[in-house]
């Protein structure tokens, strides 16, 4: 969503990072209603405005700042549908599991459900770039044979996320190293028999 | 979890039902924070006692009053997996998607996240009944030679849930009459071919 901002010029870059740093620091010090614009910009050096020109709020920045790790670096092309979606999923795990996204997560879900048009730029803005990785994964398997039909991405995109949040986030398992294989194999290979 | 303290005497049953009726009223008119053990005993017409004889708080009374209808009626037993899977979500989908349920998660999480007592006791007691239900799908299931090998079960519950959660509570994606059953060929029959 924002990712493209950080490109540019160098200062550009630093200033981008060092307000997603701070945001980071600042959730896991005072939580998320306890976390103010003021207070990221306090931390990061920098002026509110800075903050503004490059998110329109708190849960897009905070959104960005912890759950869009998993839209960075290659996309996952380990030549099999079960193993992309496995990595697609630890990044997922990764970023769930952390101490800064389960002190986030209840006050940006309330920040969504409370605020409809937000709720709309979710799947437009906020997860389109999961969304065309997992496009990107889907469209080679496709090419492999191995996707039976037409996948119904944002389907599946939500059942990945979703399973993590309650098993991960919400219930507290811990991350096991065989946890994203798991969920992979759910989705991709189905528990029954053939 | 508590559902079988509603069984005895007829009174207990009215005072059962009265106090979840007046927990799902309060949370639609303030939410789940400005909804008080004492304000749903005055619209329930009880004693807080009441209340607290049968639950241990607000959490355990709403989660029950909101979330724990998929726990209710018989066991879906529709002759193959994918059918009983596909009824266990549809409940599910009915629950996440009610107004109450959109009001009452986020801080329903939020007391969860803050309390470790409280998410353990989210296996072993709120969740406890629903999983028994997946339980005996998946015992049939097998005697039917339809599931391969164990079943995850606190994994695919915690899938299907999640699921439920992300795709319908915060994505505010419709309840199309396909849903569950599609939710539910992921899961049984998975997205890869075979």
């Amino acid at each position: 969503m924002a990712t493209d901002r950080a490109a540019g010029r160098p200062r550009d870059r630093r200033t981008h990072e060092a307000i997603v740093s701070a945001t980071e620091e600042m959730i896991m010090l005072h939580g998320y209603a306890g976390t103010s614009i003021n207070a990221i910009a306090s931390r990061a050096g920098v002026g509110k405005d800075a903050i503004y020109r490059r998110w329109p709020g708190k849960p897009e920045l905070v959104y960005e700042a912890l759950f869009a790790r998993v839209d960075t670096g290659p996309v996952p092309d380990t030549g099999t549908l079960a193993g992309d979606v496995a990595q697609l999923t630890q990044a997922l795990v990764d970023e769930f599991a952390t101490p800064a996204a389960t002190a986030a997560l209840p006050g940006l879900l309330a920040d969504f459900a409370a605020d409809p048009a937000l709720r709309t730029r979710l799947r437009s803005a906020f997860l389109a770039p999961a969304r065309a990785r997992m496009v990107e994964i889907f469209d080679r398997a496709g090419a492999r044979g191995e996707i039976a039909g037409t996948a119904q991405v944002d389907l599946i995109l939500d059942t990945l996320a979703g399973a993590v949040f309650f098993h991960v986030g919400l219930m507290g398992e811990p991350r096991t190293a065989e946890l994203a294989a798991q969920l992979a194999d759910i989705v991709t290979t189905g528990i029954g028999t053939r």
